[in-house]
């Protein structure tokens, strides 16, 4: 008879949770200790939790089912929290295994003792569970590994008690098969149909799992016999595009930006998506995006089937035959020269592989990235759902151990990049084939935008060394290469061209730095339109009525 | 009238709380803009959010005063509750400020919004309030600064939603004058005095704020008149040590010694600290380390005042002109070619300067460094309170902050430096005097060892790949110099020396990676008493009764 965590494994193996991203401690030993008796379980080991926690949500996201992590009690879960949140926001599964003390040692009070189940919360607040014994241990994860997957998914945490673990008896349980997801309205269909019929603006907001190609092409029917508008939300989990696939414009991170893409909206179709919020709260602005006198329509909820939905739409529109648009190839020439933020999109967008995924946490200096490689060859596309910067990093090892027969590109601010920097030695470790662009600013620039946009500008030396990383500079080549991955700087984009086909044609991981300036240096609120569409961001009749709007 | 953010950082410095350790967003712009408001305000940026808790947490240490932390919403915290953890065990005071959306903003459930008091309340269960408006905001304060004094000394977290730090009218409060610390009762005195004359075996066991000088001499002179045994706690929060202090044995952390270090007892003495515990608990092995038949009295409880309860005793026991042990001088000679870990400890033994404190994090490495130290001149030494890793640069870097006129030196473990590795370039930019000494064994050595102690033997090679970090080496000289700290690798004593006296005698901060054997390599738990007599770390009559009991 297995022990707990033999049994433990066995049963997340037995329903397709064969990877787990980990980072041990002594109340996890069992556990470790039991690896070895399932082969099918690849563990991979990082040095840091947040690293596992967003390489379970990079998996997850590009296989279609849930990793296990595997914690160290309350301390381990609190570092692994942020990239959960993120995983959390965008309905991720993650079966999130946390260890903790035996039941009978907690009395104590030992150093590491703390309620795990208050942190879990923050980011599972759908399913916690500490298993309370070896026998109950595999329905217990049974029911983690169905909770996570949803519809919709869920972070589902299984608190794992040591001698809960290390307990004589265990028996794997069988995988619970998912419910089917309920099918949408018939009346949110006709409302929807309705709406798009009226001949008034109206616009379909795409979210969650409406982004992959079978959602992408209803849509597009619907928008070629409707003339609706296709936005997708501000970070998408995972968007396919690039060439033969219908193009979407995102919503801005701006606020003031997206207002302006919303502008004299009449009805907005949502699809696994929430209506459109601000990022933040600005002093005197709203944080509610949806135009007044514009009405709102959930087309389906999260937990519901998503793609039927948007067919149902398709058939009650007679758009089935209807001749969606679709990328035509295009790539940006490359460019010469001094570097730029925008150069360095623009050399991502030339090289781009077929199949690549795509990695985006650039933040303000990847603000020409989406107009650059939208012809590329077809390509995936993973963002910062949650905000909780020190995501981008894990989420490509994540995506690279899920899809070990693809390119993976990680596009990485240098400010965000040091969250989660450990990610390096496991990539080199794992050998995974990640290129790791570093945009290396030397500063949190969004932080100087965003000073300027909360309405606290003036603001004197402390607080704008704050937001500045120059002193002293970080130096990425000496950090990848401190954790085994090749690394070099690229000073021109010539070179830049080069190293990136260099790294791309090699396996094992690879990291480019690239020292550039913000990309909104001397940024002004009423200048950014402008600064955008010199930028190319933005499509030519949005960059015009922004200027209208904000013009003197 | 100053918003709300200048009346909270002009209560702050009138209550002596000078320094902030930050890692802000947006939602924390109007605090940093504030900054400039008010110069006794030092603000010290952090590249992630366990370094600013850490260091806040070593600044405390040091300082005898909080500092306060500045992060961002839920995700922010969550990266920083590992060393608030920290704090929470050793009852270490923080004034830890989290920025949240506005109070207008939550309801849109916006993407870095999380509940945040629920991740609060595992480091902040005494104290969590979320200021529900500029005007309540200052006396908000102010309790949190009150509170997180103590004694006990605790986080206290202050939530700051945007708009109360943005809101006009904010109005600085004047400090709370912390209540008078309660003496220990009578009765508690009495009981401990008549077993400390009663002519049985007796220990005092010395932990928090019962480690420093005068508690130490008076401790001592009730050992020097009734043969009292000292201890100190496994992980002290801040212990004075060497020449010319009583000197006092650690409990050790293998529960296997520390219970024949404790065996024969019949009274233990509790002064500032719990009955000691197992760190972990083990199948088949007591939590509890107080033997049967001991009696355990508790002096004064935390919130007491300590010495005063010491100072009684002493009188109790007409111990005032008792001659206590002092530490005489006494170095390690310089050992000489090849690396080992406890030759590290040696050389650090033979230079220690004057006044140094030691932010000890080494681990299995460290293990002979309390012996080797033990007569060095006088210094300070910061452990890892609530074995959440990933606490011993952060804590470096608060400590150099509180005390820039004492040299101090993290003494860290390769596995745990990577937690918060980012302390590295907050050492840098604040030129600050710390030298770092990384003791890589490449592995988590400790788990190699309790993955034998939890009786997981015989585990396979994927169990044994968990623990390993040979694969890559990391290559701590690369990092140093990747963030600012000029680093190099010492290959033998000498050359340890030569870079440790270098390091120690120029201004700013220096790394030193030493690459040895792990301290432990083909340990086996009946070996271990004996391996560390060999190491001299025991006392010899500890090591004598341990080969006693264990010898087959």
């Amino acid at each position: 008879m297995p022990n707990g965590a033999q049994a433990l494994i066995r049963t997340l193996v037995d329903a397709g949770v064969r990877t787990c991203f980990t980072n041990p401690g002594t109340s996890e030993m069992h556990f470790v200790a039991a690896l070895d008796s399932a082969p099918e379980m690849r563990a991979v080991l990082a040095l840091f939790e947040g690293v596992a926690t967003g390489a379970a949500d990079g998996y997850a996201r590009m296989a279609d089912k849930p990793a296990a992590t595997l914690l160290h009690l309350g301390s381990g879960l609190g570092n692994g929290v942020a990239n959960l949140h993120n995983a959390r926001k965008a309905r991720v599964p993650i079966v999130n295994i946390v260890g903790d003390h035996a039941t009978h040692h907690t009395k104590y009070d030992a150093q590491l003792q703390s309620d795990i189940e208050t942190i879990a919360r923050n980011v599972s607040p759908g399913w916690v569970r500490t298993s309370g014994s070896t026998q109950a241990l595999c329905s217990d994860a049974a029911e983690a590994i169905v909770a996570a997957i949803g519809p919709p998914g869920q972070v589902a945490t299984l608190i794992l008690p040591a001698d809960v673990s290390w307990g004589d008896g265990g028996r794997p349980a069988a995988p619970i098969p998912p419910a089917r997801p309920p099918l949408a309205s018939p009346e949110a269909i006709n409302a929807a149909a309705a709406a798009l019929r009226s001949a008034q603006p109206t616009a379909i907001l795409l979210g969650g799992r409406a982004l992959r190609e079978p959602t992408l092409l209803a849509a597009a029917k619907i928008a070629a016999t409707t003339a609706a508008k296709l936005y997708a939300e501000v970070f998408p989990t995972r968007i396919e595009r690039g060439e033969g696939l219908p193009p979407v414009e995102r919503l801005a991170y701006f606020a003031e930006l997206a207002s302006v893409q919303l502008a004299g909206l009449k009805h907005l179709i949502l699809v696994d998506v929430k209506a459109p919020v601000s990022f933040f709260a600005y002093p005197g602005k709203p944080s509610y995006l949806v135009p007044d006198g514009c009405q709102v329509h959930e087309l389906a909820p999260p937990s519901s089937d998503i793609p039927a939905a948007l067919e149902a739409l398709v058939e009650a529109l007679g758009a089935a035959n209807a001749k969606p648009v679709r990328q035509k190839p295009s790539r940006p020439q490359l460019p010469t020269g001094e570097l730029t933020a925008d150069k360095v999109c623009q050399v991502i967008g030339a090289i781009l592989p077929e199949g690549a995924i795509l990695s985006d946490e650039a933040q303000t200096s990847g603000v020409t990235l989406a107009a650059h490689t939208a012809g590329a060859p077809r390509h995936d596309v993973l963002t910062l759902t949650g905000g909780a910067i020190g995501q981008g990093l894990p989420v490509a090892v994540g995506a690279a151990v899920a899809c070990p027969d693809r390119p993976v590109l990680a596009l990485q601010g240098e400010g965000s990049a040091m969250y989660t920097i450990q990610s390096l030695w496991t990539m080199a470790r794992e050998r995974l084939d990640v290129t790791v662009v570093i945009f290396n600013n030397r500063s949190y620039a969004i932080l100087n935008i965003e000073l300027e946009r909360v309405g606290a500008a003036g603001a004197g030396p402390k607080a704008k060394s704050q937001l500045d990383l120059a002193d002293p500079n970080l130096d990425f080549v000496a950090l990848g290469n401190g954790m085994g991955v090749p690394s070099v700087r690229a000073n021109t984009c010539e070179q830049l061209a080069a190293e990136l086909e260099r790294a791309i044609a090699e396996p094992g991981p690879h990291l480019i730095e690239v020292v550039i300036p913000s990309a909104f240096t001397g940024w002004k609120l009423k200048a950014m339109p402008y600064a955008l569409q010199a930028l190319g961001t933005l499509p030519q009749p949005v960059a015009k009525a922004i200027k209208n709007r904000l013009a003197p």
